[in-house]
């Protein structure tokens, strides 16, 4: 069954975790972990001052991808060991590289910033929400698809905070 | 940082679920979780009872899109609040479709399916490891990509259970 609209909404503005999936160099699938905030209508989750793999000077990986090509999804759930309560949602859709020197020139840019400090303290408490220059992927979600394994599963997706 | 070597052999065994990155019909990226165990030299995850997204009389969704394309990967990692303890691990290669009538007539399949029913008391407990034609996917993983926030997240990694 699917997840009822109100938890899908819900959950887009409050999980605090998504994997996100793009294509690599070539065409194959890679996913990875990264936070996020829903603000104007996308989601977005931001080139931020985690240390980063493979890094160095050059752009993360995932904005090299995304150039190449900008279709990607998100994907929230809750892995349980009771079974029965386990669901995903799935976000699928295009995503584009923002970059802006100035965070607050631009009122959709700030307002996706905000929406990243409100909800993450984290950044408050000593991860810089931005390294170099500022820079957010947005997910402009078409479509979602979401699965729960029963009743209690969409409650519990209702309720949980992760 | 990468998580060192022995992390990453312990957490393909043991770590509970992984999120499945594949390439859906026109090559747009999907994201799915999934259970999986390590046998020999891959990692498996079944077409379980679990009721399925879109079920129907027809196979899975991620069956046909890795007839398709099987190139694939799975991501292990682990969110937490305390962002110095973050760390994640892709698996990426090819993945293959077994399906076996008789599971136990392929040592291969019936190992796979011994180690999911080992590492999942769930089997055991209601849900069915197969529905239909016993069929596994299998992860022949031709590298893994590894991250983590610091040597804490490591030690982290080394010692939970997710």
């Amino acid at each position: 069954m699917e997840l009822p609209e109100p938890v899908i909404a819900s959950l887009l503005e409050r999980w605090p975790v998504g994997r996100l999936g793009l294509r690599a160099g070539g065409g194959r699938p890679v996913v990875l972990p990264v936070v996020f905030a829903a603000a104007g209508g996308r989601l977005w989750s931001p080139v931020d001052g985690k240390p980063k793999a493979g890094a160095g000077g050059d752009e993360p990986a995932r904005l090299r991808w995304l150039r190449h090509d900008p279709r990607a999804c998100l994907l929230l759930d809750h892995y349980a060991e009771d079974w029965s309560l386990l669901w995903w949602l799935r976000a699928e859709g295009e995503a584009g590289i923002h970059r802006e020197p100035d965070p607050e020139a631009s009122a959709p840019f700030a307002a996706a910033a905000a929406a990243l400090r409100r909800k993450y303290p984290q950044y408050a408490q000593g991860t810089p929400l931005f390294q170099g220059t500022p820079t957010l992927v947005g997910l402009a979600v078409e479509r979602t698809v979401s699965w729960c394994a029963s009743a209690a599963a969409a409650r519990h997706a209702a309720g949980g905070a992760g």
